[in-house]
């Protein structure tokens, strides 16, 4: 496995009027971006480029994401495959491979397989609607109470950019982070590919059987897609708060599900697209979501 | 097929100090989101997450991102269903696909889907090396002789953002501009996906017979990844300039195509990763990619 970051020498140019650009060569960090297979008792399922680290959670939270297992005794195996460990030669470390076992009774099935094809492969010939876009919800997230203060939001993006390693050096990765019912952040993790992001924090989830993410927050640092919608209700995270500009198909799922979708995180202020009741105006100096019940007894 | 925007209401919300927040509910635009899918023969391709608009562009692009056409003539037909016309019933408007016949001998054989594979679907196994990931280069355009000006390159985005029509009204649309070998513009797309944006613009030039793309620049708005590249270098472009960072691989790919790679190109700055040799520094004020032989006989 290779490093979240790659050294380059690049040449800077500064234009200034009509004067000659000046140049100057420097060194530079770029993030990585490196295949990861990932296949289901020895079948390839999916391949996607990401940056290198937490494969496993990646891998781990990709198969939540798809709705292919939703608690940890449900991966009998999972393990990182560099191409000299794994009898899969040639891969000379770009072709990284994580193999999943799945316990008996959750292979990939057709249904699921074909579900799986919507965000990522396949035609779309035999989805109706978009109801049938959507993967199987296995939580339901409309009824989970809790509620997050408008001011403890508009200070989360802050959290998640302290907490982030690489993307003040490069500038070339996404964040997620996961904030814990209590306002904690949980798990931050980055990629040059938001929904690898998200599936990293989402398989750290997984691995530590705390799904479903009840009272949870999901940050993202970029835009908000149906995919990242699909992502955090899979994982049955009731609100999902993104710096930049959701989609329309993303506020439709959002509002099917039940998640409150915040976008245009930035400042002081930010919009809610959906279930905004859940967002509290009144006491917007707590720096924790407000007004819920005691973790573990929400009722959800 | 609907709109490139969609409306919807919004609760806007202000946070100052420990004052409750102030809330306005208002009208929103949304950028659209549905699925696209492409088949060829009959057989379904791939399917994407895009705003509508420019489908066939989308689609003819992305077949020459993938290799599988190079000129108008291997197109035999394209055309867009909605699921009313074309015999697919129950897709609800959401479900567009476009239909593509190939001229004979261009099906898609198993080494093309081998390699479409690469960017979406299946794993890796069989790829041996960053060199098997990139789809086989059908133009050389390390040999393309076009210089482009420091200067004009840092006008650039902001030609590119007064052509934009949807993302100063939703802020949630990529931009790819297609600029020719005198620094016209000859084509903006939009798209909540940036290799959407970039697959339209591509497609656009493929049924104007313009391709290979030489002495053209194309710009995004956001980051460059290692699928960017390759789309670039499938269509015979020898400058690929973004807004954002670079992934490492799409520096590795740059480099090994022979394409001039520009990253970070913001104000009067911009980084330069591969083949800094085509970005001249003298001549900054030049609003035109400067120093090249007369289009049409550049030798490439």
């Amino acid at each position: 496995m290779s490093g979240r970051t790659v050294r380059r020498r690049v040449l800077r140019l500064r234009v200034a009027d009509s004067e000659p650009a000046r140049a100057s060569e420097r060194s530079d960090l770029l993030a990585s971006e490196e295949p990861l297979g990932i296949r289901v008792h020895g079948q390839a399922l999916t391949m996607t480029m990401r940056t290198p680290g937490d494969d496993i959670d990646l891998a781990s939270g990709f198969l939540v994401s798809e709705g292919l297992v939703r608690s940890p005794a449900d991966l009998v195996s999972i393990r990182l495959c560099d191409g000299t460990s794994c009898g899969h030669a040639g891969h000379d470390g770009l072709g990284n491979i994580v193999d999943v076992e799945l316990r008996a009774g959750l292979a990939v099935t057709p249904a699921a397989r074909r579900n799986f094809m919507t965000t990522s492969a396949c035609g779309v010939c035999g989805k109706a609607s978009t109801a049938e876009l959507f993967v199987e919800q296995i939580w339901d997230i409309s009824e989970d109470p809790v509620r997050v203060g408008a001011g403890w939001l508009t200070s989360a993006p802050d959290a998640l950019r302290e907490a982030q390693r690489v993307f003040a050096s490069t500038g070339g990765l996404h964040a997620a982070g996961l904030f814990g019912p209590s306002g904690e952040l949980l798990a931050v993790r980055e990629d040059v590919g938001r929904h690898n992001a998200v599936d990293k924090v989402i398989g750290w989830a997984l691995r530590q059987d705390r799904l479903p993410l009840r009272g949870c927050v999901l940050l993202v640092s970029g835009r908000a897609s149906f995919e990242l919608v699909q992502k955090a209700v899979l994982a049955g995270i009731p609100v999902l708060a993104a710096v930049s500009a959701p989609s329309s198909l993303a506020a439709d799922l959002a509002a099917e599900a039940g998640l409150t979708l915040v976008g245009f995180l930035r400042g002081s202020s930010m919009n809610v697209y959906t279930r905004a009741d859940r967002v509290a105006v009144e006491d917007v100096s707590s720096l924790t979501p407000a007004g819920r019940r005691p973790a573990g007894r929400d009722g959800a």
